[in-house]
């Protein structure tokens, strides 16, 4: 299997899921392509749709020396590398409607090294018990076609990803997250492929029933700040910790690629406190690790 | 001079801002105090008013072992740390008036190392060329009482540190930075103590003086949309690169008084060119290094 056999596959998936999105959202993707000096490049899509305020189905593939910071970063040599993913944020409208995420890529080097990494993960605004437990099922569903401890196993790497340790809060309601998959899995390189292109293709249905779901629901503007209070949230997370963002702004990548993960508008209240007995403050509570959605 | 004079010394020019800024904004500053797990605590004042929408003057003096995280980026042995500081961010609601921060801090190590840092940076929403040079005129009367050489190395000092890499943008017009002024310095520790202070103490005059000449000037939607973008701009300074937020981060601060510098909302639009010839175009030109705002 050749690097350009996953770029392909990968920038198909980028087609379908910007397609499948588009048919739901009533809107259409705007497109940038763009060469990245170090080598290789992209294509950004973005919609500012119906339902969708802001959202982002970015496909890259980029080449060229390893900058010096992230080959110590990754504990490698000085090496050339080639990396191509797809990576998508969506940011809606309505506050009913959950923020989503899903990332697939690969990474190789000229060293011989590869691995493959991504993953899915939910950030409701609002914390609805039946959707979690949903959205989990789905996942561990993928999961368990290809290996019966991957669920598990990548449910609990989400948790402790996706977390804002200066909040003591997970950034949603977690998903899947996995990373270095490589030859020492049980998988052969071509399952592993299948599993990640896999995960890339259940994104649109998955997020899809979500917004169908949701997209009617009456909100107001009690709702709009919340959402853009958990945005801000969402700000911390991609700005601080995110390893995405941090390798995009130190390979000198595509500023506004990179950066479309940040919704439109965004809260900071001071100190806020949410009611006692609100959805707010039951949201809040959801957000801890160690959540068992599913048996 | 000890460490329980510079800590009172900070407060009172705490105090005198706070008293300054309700005279012109019209509304009280809240006020909380916080204790720190490891040792210390601080005074954080909130204002929400008419003319500032959200600003912090916070105060804090804390104490305790140095996490190793920060000795090692510091270059220091293990031990014992106290620092004190007054930070200031101001977010005013009309976009005619900038932006502003202020910081004056004084750190000490159980094995006698000490210095003093600080600064004063504007960011306008509207670059105003008049009122540039006007700030930093003032800033370097200040510098110039001290030190002939103050001013031009501290300017080019806060010049390299607010500077948004990934944006290759300057956060705003600049100020001064500086910082590890110890005993090398010509001056005493007494005169960098006064010096300090005087920096503190100037910010009240030189940014009301800001807010009134602005404060009732009338704006527009496209205005707020684009103060709302800067401020986003401003976020992404703050969490990427800010010394002062990874220290409060890393030390395990009180997060609400760390992130007080965030303003109520930001803005992120994707790939936002402004118009030829406008007022956000010809401010975007103003957001480099090494502008001679001064003689």
């Amino acid at each position: 299997m050749t690097r350009e056999t996953i770029k392909s596959t990968f920038q198909n998936i980028q087609e379908n899921i910007s397609n499948q999105l588009e048919l739901i959202d009533g809107r259409k993707f705007i497109e940038d392509s763009w060469r990245r000096a170090g080598g290789g490049g992209g294509i950004t899509r973005i919609i500012q749709g119906n339902v969708i305020e802001k959202g982002g189905v970015n496909f890259s593939a980029v080449e060229g020396p390893l900058p010096e910071s992230m080959s110590k970063l990754m504990g490698l040599d000085s090496c050339d590398f080639f990396a191509t993913g797809v990576s998508i944020v969506m940011h809606p409208v309505n506050p009913w409607v959950p923020i989503s995420h899903m990332n697939i890529r690969y990474f190789e080097t000229s060293t011989g090294k590869w691995w493959f990494g991504g993953g899915i993960d939910l950030t409701p605004h609002y914390f609805d018990e039946e959707q979690a437990i949903l959205f989990h099922s789905q996942l561990k569903s993928i999961c368990d076609k290809f290996n019966p401890n991957y669920y598990s196993k990548f449910k609990n790497w989400a948790d402790d990803y996706f977390y804002i340790e200066h909040r003591k809060e997970t950034r949603g309601i977690g998903g899947i997250f996995f990373d270095y998959l490589n030859e020492n899995e049980v998988l052969s390189k071509e399952q592993l492929f299948e599993f990640v292109c896999e995960v890339g293709n259940s994104f649109a249905p998955i997020y899809g029933d979500l917004m169908s779901k949701n997209l009617n629901k009456p909100y107001s503007d009690r709702n709009i700040m919340w959402q853009q209070m958990r945005r801000g949230r969402y700000v911390e997370f991609n700005l601080v910790y995110d390893r995405g963002t941090k390798f995009g702004l130190q390979t000198d990548g595509r500023i506004e690629s990179i950066l479309m993960s940040l919704p439109t508008l965004a809260r900071w209240e001071y100190n806020f406190v949410p009611e006692k007995g609100s959805l707010e403050e039951s949201t809040l509570k959801a957000l801890v690790k160690g959540q068992n959605w599913v048996q």
